[in-house]
């Protein structure tokens, strides 16, 4: 697998195949990679021809006080796991490199609707630098489809909503969260928890699929958010918000709801946890 | 040529020019084409196998109270005079095609810095709208080359920095204005003009000569302007900018400034005008 750091070098690496109509596949992530990015690779595998990865910490997504600088760097074993998944070509170019003009000056890319609220309201900004780097990755690396983790659940509602909008001819496939054999869903952030935090951060999961089972057995929404909003306390998290959304567009639940998604943000010690959960109401007791 | 009206036919038309390694130009307009819109497409068909005009009255760049209402339709004549110039296919949306989430929540896409200032200012919004319009033409059409009229400068600029900024793999070029035997500069907004007024119009392209050779004399530049800006006002104008510009980036002009642009706005009756000139002030005398 060969590693590229400059956009020319990019562009020259994809011209051949892109004429000899291989299909690309691209899998954009900040580094330090998880079993949750190789199965991006591995989806990417079966949806193309050519699969390639990008590691790109981007600043333009990271608020004020954000782990901008904290974010660990781990390039050699990135690279090694990405050539075992599969990947053909990485793209991990430098800052300077995507934003030659500095971050000040640089075009942006605003997704209304879906970016507002849950993380769009404790991350201002945070979306739009999500929407521009995607809207510059997908014109650099021009792939046929490009794979996003579910874990990520309302950025994955805000890069189709971009793509439909501004008619990128890409397909956005969602993977589907991996989690660690006691539930957490996998996430560079967790590599912040100390051994104690690490235990306790299942809690985030346990306290999800509690609120799916209460919500399924009947109990009304707003108690059974309020007791999962008390037991993920009792758990050691601060959370930041617990939300009941439909799974298509994070719009408010309503009667006719039926497909819909239980999302959390919590804090714990010095991690940020995101997780989500699938709930189908219409199989709701009563 | 072919007219489509739909992304799916434009599309399946431009997929096999593309895989048999046909270079595609654009030339986005408005439609209500005239000699300078004919010059454009003559210039994309210097640059590409495969000419693709697109006509689209954008309601994103049009501000409240503007023309958008008003803008003048005239598809047929446009057909007839694409097909004369040269162009091979026309793509002419309707607002729901390219919009069809509506005008609320459509992605946007906001040029920083150079959009500021000039137009910027006296039309809140309309960069946006343009560089939304011109990134999603740029999605549907993926063209190698795409040519703009230097009538609109400031839009020029922009659309220059958008294309940087999200690394569109597009080649962007500028085509000089084409006028009136009397030296109006052409456009679509001619056409508001009384006969009066349109006998009046060309004042504003003789001001801008004027400038130009007061301040290649040595005239101070805020005296030129100040009387430029009155020859306006006595030629029945209502200025609304007046402005000398580096001719790169529109920053504000300095000692060491050698390739300047002088840019105007005015309203005349019915119709707000604009035009520009270059003046290469290394050449100023003193």
């Amino acid at each position: 697998m060969e590693t590229l750091h400059h956009i020319q070098a990019l562009r020259q690496a994809l011209a051949g195949p892109r004429r000899a109509g291989q299909r690309i596949a691209l899998v954009p992530t900040m580094g330090n990679l998880h079993e949750g990015h190789l199965e991006l690779v591995a989806m990417a595998r079966a949806h193309a021809d050519l699969v390639v990865a990008t590691i790109f910490v981007n600043p333009l997504q990271f608020g004020e006080g954000e782990d901008l600088d904290a974010y660990p760097r781990t390039l050699a074993e990135d690279q090694a796991g990405l050539a075992r998944a599969g990947c053909d070509l990485l793209f991990a170019p430098s800052t300077r490199e995507l934003y030659p003009q500095g971050l000040d000056v640089q075009t942006r890319v605003h997704v209304a609707g879906v970016s507002e609220g849950l993380c769009g309201s404790s991350r201002p900004g945070h979306f739009d630098g999500v929407a521009t780097v995607v809207s510059l990755l997908f014109n650099l690396v021009q792939p046929d489809v490009a794979c996003f983790g579910e874990k990520d659940y309302q950025q994955l509602a805000v890069i189709r909503q971009l793509t439909r909008d501004l008619h990128f001819p890409v397909k956005i496939v969602g993977a589907p969260i991996v989690r660690a054999a006691d539930g957490l869903a996998l996430s560079s952030r967790n590599g912040y928890l100390s051994e104690e935090e690490r235990a306790q951060a299942p809690g985030l999961y346990a306290t999800l699929c509690e609120l799916r089972d209460a919500l399924i057995a009947g109990t009304p929404a707003a108690d059974a958010i309020a007791t999962a909003h008390e037991r993920l306390v009792s758990r050691g998290f601060v959370p930041d918000y617990l939300a009941l959304r439909r799974a298509d567009d994070l719009g408010e639940v309503d009667a006719q709801t039926q497909e819909a998604i239980i999302l959390a943000a919590a804090q714990l010690g010095p991690a940020r946890l995101i997780d989500n959960l699938n709930v189908n109401l219409s199989q709701r007791d009563g």
